[in-house]
């Protein structure tokens, strides 16, 4: 039976991997690629993790699975299918068939942004084309960009850019904004946001890095075509938690809810990163999360060991 | 006016530092020594910072610093007095009489661990003379240790150390321990762990690391020896909070409340690092508080410029 079974093996996971073998605890990362890193891997430039400016996501996800390596984490190529949350055990099963007993469980699976399904899309990102303005928005200083999206989410990345760039088109399907009244009185405020409501984008063009974006009208079909650097995507997120259905507690959109301490309702169930509820998905979060699910992890097997000793 | 300042320039505060610049707000970082990193400057080895296995704490905090300063953040020497939260600007004094106006501002000021006062304690810390146990305790991997003290914080590193090293004193000045009673039962159920209570700690050994310590019996003045590599003190912190009386709302234990959205009670005051209310301090978790602090107060700026254009 392993200390600690963490499924995925993004900045979260990696992070869980370097406490949890720091605690000398017997630890599996299972991860779905062939790589570590998770979203960071396809991210150009990373920015924001302090102590490595400007170093690129496929760089940075090298080191930190070194880091976990050379602390003696064992990774284990497999997709999780289903986890039994037994009274003294957890098991784990792979789709493969295979079967982990483990004490605990970190999930750190992560979160994946929607796309809106515009040609080049794919081709794009991280070449103009984002999924998080807290992320990118700092490589559009004096630049336009395109801020995709009616939510909360989106007024407040148009907000946030329209500080850092020269000209924000907030762009969404329908009239109606489902952002909160204070935030889409705060955008309208700002004289270098436009709104452009009932649109959708049809195709992103640009050689090398995003140049333009071909737009549709929703109601009458109409063309038009914007000059933008950057174009930034913020419809939503989905977590990944299909393997968990029942199993722990889950909030309306999907994400796995636990406080800072990183515990789910589920004894011995840990969750960090991204799929977990949590205001602010970021690198350097993440990578707390790691620490913190294993610290909260060590708390409970202890006082859970203690009962055992008195039975 | 500026957009925030910030106090302290450890790891939380540099992170804010670089969250503030990237968010294209105007910042100034208050430091009262003449280099940046907080407690990290003077630890040996920093192996908990994913991603960097293994470097200095003063490279790590240079790392830190440059990238802080390559995206444009601007910092001062000085020694913050007092801090005025008035109606539209917070006024922050420094000792010389200088005042700084702004709209905002970060406390990222720490945590100071409490010194047992014996001989060599400082001139053998980081060299087997610890204050964190999650930090260095895997340093010791198989080796003896000590733990000072008889609180929570004491017993749980006696216990996350048994599971590492070959060997855990504990050393309580009392007979009785101030740790929870399932923390006890814990600590008293582990074959490796040897109490020793009513003994104080008088002088630490060692040329280049620690070798021995000499304790006394606080109750019959006895002298005793032991042989150990490792000494973790674990007396208690002090956050660093006195320019600040009734300011912001502070815990029993002198700790600024505010939980992870890094928010105090009062507008526009935010606070980052081991000066805040949480359970797990460490290097991880105060670089993401750094990013949730300004998250935060993006988010507030944005409402209350809006409340100001309605007025």
């Amino acid at each position: 039976m392993r200390d600690v079974v963490i499924i995925g093996s993004g900045p979260a996971g990696l992070s869980a991997a370097v406490y949890a073998k720091r605690a000398a605890l017997d630890v599996v990362v299972i991860e779905k690629e062939p790589f570590s890193g998770g979203q960071i891997v396809n991210t150009k430039e990373v920015d924001n993790y302090l102590g490595m400016k400007g170093i690129s996501g496929f760089d940075l996800a090298t080191k930190y699975k070194e880091h976990a390596t050379e602390l003696g984490a064992c990774f284990l190529e497999g997709n999780v299918s289903k986890i039994d949350a037994l009274k003294d055990k957890i098991k784990v099963e792979l789709s493969n068939g295979e079967v982990i007993e483990t004490k605990n469980v970190i999930i750190a699976t992560g979160a994946i942004h929607k796309k809106i399904g515009a040609e080049n899309e794919e081709k794009l990102t991280g070449s103009g084309v984002s999924y998080c303005a807290t992320c990118d928005g700092a490589f559009f200083k004096g630049k336009d960009v395109a801020v995709i999206g009616g939510g909360d989410v989106a007024l407040e990345d148009a907000l946030y850019l329209s500080n850092i760039c020269s000209k924000v088109y907030l762009i969404n399907r329908r009239e109606a904004l489902r952002a909160a009244k204070s935030v889409q009185e705060a955008v309208f405020a700002r004289d270098n946001i436009t709104f452009l409501p009932n649109y959708t984008v049809e195709r992103i063009e640009g050689k090398f890095k995003v140049e333009k974006a071909y737009l549709k009208h929703t109601i009458n079909g109409e063309g038009k075509e914007i000059d933008i650097n950057g174009i930034f995507i913020a419809i939503g997120m989905e977590p990944v938690t299909d393997f968990l259905k029942g199993v722990v507690s889950i909030d309306d959109n999907g994400y796995i809810i636990a406080s800072e301490d990183c515990r789910t309702d589920v004894k011995g169930i840990y969750v960090a990163g991204d799929v977990r509820t949590k205001r602010l998905r970021q690198l350097v979060t993440a990578v707390a999360d790691g620490a913190n699910a294993v610290y909260s992890l060590e708390e409970d097997d202890k006082l859970y060991m203690v009962q055992v000793t008195e039975e």
